[in-house]
């Protein structure tokens, strides 16, 4: 993999982005490896993503963010420029349920994911050893069901310490307070074992059986403080029927889980994923 | 294709029901071309559907149903037999949107769905002639909105008068008023154009497009009087993304109405479904 | 639908082709609603489509053409500009069994295909009513089997009568002579019943059911002159077990067949597929 | 999950095979939790599977394969009863690639696979410690590309020793020797990395680039002494694009690798799968 910049903006639609941002990197000599655009006719919002070769451009990161700077000015952007030789910090947070955590483990092992694991909390130490082999830190951060208050202060201290950019919720099974959803906008990633917004908070595969429908899901979505609300990153489905009993469910879920938590994570990764009110933008 | 008797039942479980029924069949020397079982851990009962060679059984349908009656009332069963050469006198409902209504008339008219079509019912002349192109009767019910109950009264008399044993609302905009729902139970099949139970109601695909979802769907159910909360017979779904627009949604989803439609119309037409509760158990 | 013009082009990579693109436009103040770019690292080429607002732009069509010859030749590219006023004229062609053409009637005439249907070409008389019921010509063009060479003279005068940009074969079931596979290339769209490139040439279904897979398809691909064997423009699969029988393959098979077909066509007239060696990119 | 007998069996089709069979069990007061039938109209052969409540039953396996033998045998069965409470000995054989490992290890330890696994067998040693960390043995058998037979010598002694009953080709890269294939027929499973029959052999992501295929797939199959050509168990699809390259095919087909072989093996170990001729029935 050549190493290359990623070129991640949104702005209010007007005729010429595409003219400007283009011309600027032609004028370097910058390789545009990948490019998508989105215009949003409900909004009248434009987004932009480019990949750019990293070294057919004269200048590092820092100036290359100096020189485009008044362009995203000039054109109101948001926007941001990630260098895929930093690949984002990242904390997993799981539980005791491994599926989620072993897969995204292997996923890295495999050299399929690219994010720099600073480490594993939980609030269990069933994990710690599948961790340690990866040879990633793990922390164990237990949790008093009758003060939450301390684990959640631990979690906080943690993800100031290690420097995280982007925390995982790999069914972990804590719901977080809102001055961490806060702390992280857009910046964590959860999957929700239902095809949202059907079966939102506890035991979505016994309102799924219940229910008796014929499909069961998971949600990729960033958190937000508003339970199972957030933005929503994939889905993906499975097929159920009437001789799979809730634990033929949650086994089969799992499958779901697993893949569409480690796409959306991906697409986070790689800068692909813009938010957006309440919804993404994701130039997959 | 062999004309069969479809045996369809459902009883208390115990030990021995397959025993009974199979001995029962064997005596006679009827060839079972096909078997499904079900036992239900949550409820305790038991579900199965035969599907027998009319022609090696030594007796008529009535006779059978006549021989079979005490096996069934010593089981306590719930059941029916049906005879593939009876196809179900089915009478279809629609608006103005084509899509459902067509796709069913090409299956019907490729003798690929087992129906007997009575009949089109429609509160506009769209469709007339494209039914009447396939030789099925078309009755044209207006529906005035400030007084909705001739139109229904016209629906109940045309129901009584073909003797209809089972109605498709295939993409019929108005909402049964409850006296019709009661009159055909488990014989009234609708499609809802989400992925229930998400986006009840009115304009699903606006409510998709708000919440930012991923994958959409669709749903046949039996109606029930609770608005589009009835035992769900067929699900499924189609990706979009962030570039499609409310009609695209439309425009997508009606692939995934059509196929889940026609699927779950052929399973009620084929006594596949026997409706438990508010949940169904599919032998397909 | 706002009208737009569509403009595909591929030409080697090199710096600065977007920019110069989109600086053409951006001049005159075209608005750009959707646009797409591919650089295929394994034959260095680049292929970009953009669908530019018609009322936007100060010209015509053929002024639009004459003034972006230069930029289009500097850079080599094959190009061409289509106009969403302008759909398509295309000619369906079928044999007896009706899914796919009836299928593509509906989204016609629910406007949700934007072609000039000029006409449906056949070797039977079936589907006769059901075309004309739609308003469309149909023309009967009977088929010797000991002699085919009339039949294929009367489609290519058809073709030419008509002039037709687009044939689709629409479960015509004639293997087109190498003449008319030339004269259209790239513009003869056809769908097999199998997922190519397995099960190539007859009975699919049949090559199918003996293998024992467990998932049957159907491909949506331009015609060349070696069957089966044209640029791939979509696929899809549907699952099957055990328990089908060839004729439920069949019957399975022809709902792959109608969205498949469906899904190629619509990106094939609102040009979308770029053909190069035998692939395709399909900017959908 | 309660200990369960599986009673497999297939023989020539005639009257009353499920009545003896059924009748038997019920004179025993055996609980049927799940049964599955298949007539095969091609071959006229009859397949069912049925799970019995162990603690149900009078008898020990033993005296249940002595009793129902006379049964068997009367009605000219291919037969066999495994017991739920001795999960198969199994082998899992990999290379250096370690998705599919990885992902069998984590479906054991979640106790989501019921297997007895008796060891892991490579021709390298990266994967030794993930395997080691779940508790399995691990056997370092390596291959000497100039003269493989002590290898396979040395795997043949392994599946003896062990008293191997499924061996499981988790993405181990050789060609198994005649004699290995034979040793155990219908009990060593292969994962194919593509949609079987297209693309045979090596190298099936670089085939299906090639060809420009829009899926791409992955087929769980018995291994026989043709070379991916054995009875194919499950078979699943994943959607690529013109934007993948075939490292994007080589990422995305790990995910249907790992749930295709999962679910093949698991039907396989609870006995949901009859080779039948070059084909299975799987009653799952």
């Amino acid at each position: 993999m050549s190493r290359v910049y990623r070129l991640l903006m949104a702005c209010p639609d007007q005729v010429g982005i595409v003219a400007k941002v283009a011309s600027f990197l032609a004028q370097y000599n910058g390789t545009i490896v990948e490019a998508n655009h989105h215009a949003d006719p409900y909004t009248g919002w434009f987004f932009m993503r480019n990949e750019i070769l990293a070294d057919t451009l004269p200048f590092d990161l820092q100036t290359l963010k100096t020189v485009f700077g008044p362009i995203a000015k000039d054109l109101q952007m948001t926007w941001r420029i990630s260098d895929s030789a930093s690949p984002k910090r990242t904390l997993l947070m799981a539980s005791k349920e491994s599926h989620c955590l072993a897969d995204i483990l292997n996923r890295w092992h495999s050299q399929d994911l690219d994010a720099n694991l600073v480490g594993v909390a939980s609030n269990h130490q069933d994990l710690q050893g599948l961790v340690e082999w990866h040879g990633i830190p793990f922390y164990h951060l237990p949790v008093d069901p009758k003060d939450k208050a301390p684990h959640f202060a631990a979690v906080e201290s943690l993800v100031s310490e290690l420097e995280v950019d982007t925390v995982v919720l790999a069914r972990y099974m804590q719901i977080l307070p809102e001055n961490l959803c806060k702390l992280l906008p857009g910046r964590i990633i959860n999957i929700h074992h239902s095809f949202l917004p059907s079966f939102v908070g506890a035991k979505p595969y016994h309102q799924a059986h219940e229910r008796g429908v014929k499909l069961i899901g998971a949600t990729c979505h960033y958190v937000t403080q508003e339970l199972d609300a957030g933005p929503i990153i994939d889905q993906d489905v499975i097929r159920v029927s009437h001789r799979d009993a809730i634990e033929d469910m949650v086994r089969l879920g799992k499958d779901v889980e697993r893949v569409v938590l480690a796409r959306g994570l991906r697409w986070h990764l790689e800068d692909r994923v813009v938010v957006h009110g309440n919804k993404t933008v994701v130039f997959n």
